[in-house]
């Protein structure tokens, strides 16, 4: 009965992030996201962790380029109000509650800095379900390496095979798989399940159906 | 007087490739591509490797469902077509020819498959001006992870340090440089130079301008 929860997209709707493209570069939403994670993980290889803030900028400003767009100051003024007043899913409080309520022990893994992480989690009104605000900052190096998985298990005193990553990247519960955790997907809009990946233990549409299921597998 | 040349964009013009996205999702190019380095990735921290061309595919698939694209068998085999038809950048013979002549031993260090890598340089008409078709697939590992780079110093028998990796991307470049070579950056268009990444050792706009460099630098 423990479980990790990613936070962007599973849990907060980056909505007003796509609206915030849209407005600057219509459509780039996607293009910006996937740069982004594959800085991230540039940085995992080459052993040069940047927190995922500025690696979020430096992506707004690569991509402003190749589009050339000539307002990257202006984008980024939008990006970061667009990322401070995330709200969640609705189906997430009262999934995280069902789950509080059975009793699971419950930690945030995400990629974000733990800065952001606690005030989106305030900001969202989602502050007080987790045990802990756990993210990748604390070993330097970004999901789906091993070492952020393996820092949440050790963090909640538990065999790996015993904790359920939760999320909407099936990149994220493709490394939470490799790391032995159990692993449950949360279909949210525009986000396909990439052929190459094996499929998880649990997919479900919203965060009471996830309740259900983890309630149900116990 | 060694060096190593990465192939996609830096060698090979993916104009075809972005006209063939355009024409089924328009402006979709550096999306896909950025899923596609992010899949390769992925691939590298899972410890999962799957060879490039279905890696394409993959995302390929995946960026046609996230826009609502509804013929992505169709898009497929405009991609294949499109990459097997790949013509070089018109400076790049030159300045190989040139580099060539003064003595440099010369190698490609792709991500492709080696099948793909061969047939594209025949097909380009730059066979025979490599001493060896280097390619990720002999170490399992994508760039940039330090495996193929020193793979490839390995393979030349020289210290890392007299190497010099030739791209027009930042990422690979940050890979060479923290694998211990020399970098040297090709500008292509639309491809700008990451904020996050330290500069290179060389920047140029073609390969003639690359042999003048690395002639007067040696």
């Amino acid at each position: 009965m423990y479980a990790a929860f990613d936070m962007n997209e599973t849990m907060l709707s980056l909505a007003p992030v796509k609206t915030m493209w849209d407005r600057h570069i219509p459509g780039a939403h996607r293009e910006w996201f996937a740069r982004l994670l594959h800085l991230s993980l540039v940085a995992n290889e080459t052993d040069a962790y940047v927190d995922f803030t500025s690696l979020g900028g430096s992506a707004l400003r690569y991509v402003c380029e190749a589009n050339g767009y000539e307002h990257p100051d202006r984008a980024l003024d939008d990006l970061k109000h667009a990322m401070a007043g995330l709200t969640a899913h609705p189906d997430v409080r009262a999934g995280l509650e069902m789950l509080r309520d059975s009793g699971w022990t419950m930690v945030t893994l995400t990629n974000s800095t733990s800065t952001t992480a606690v005030s989106s989690l305030a900001t969202a009104g989602l502050d007080g379900l987790f045990d802990q605000v756990l993210t990748v900052e604390a070993v330097a190096k970004y999901k789906p390496d091993p070492a952020p998985y393996q820092m949440a298990a050790a963090f909640l005193g538990k065999p790996v095979d015993e904790i359920w990553m939760v999320a909407s990247h099936d990149w994220d519960l493709a490394g939470a798989r490799r790391a032995g955790m159990r692993t449950a997907y949360v279909r949210r809009d525009g986000l396909p399940w990439a052929s190459i990946y094996e499929p998880p233990d649990v997919a479900v549409d919203d965060f009471v159906e996830l309740a259900d299921r983890l309630a149900v597998g116990q």
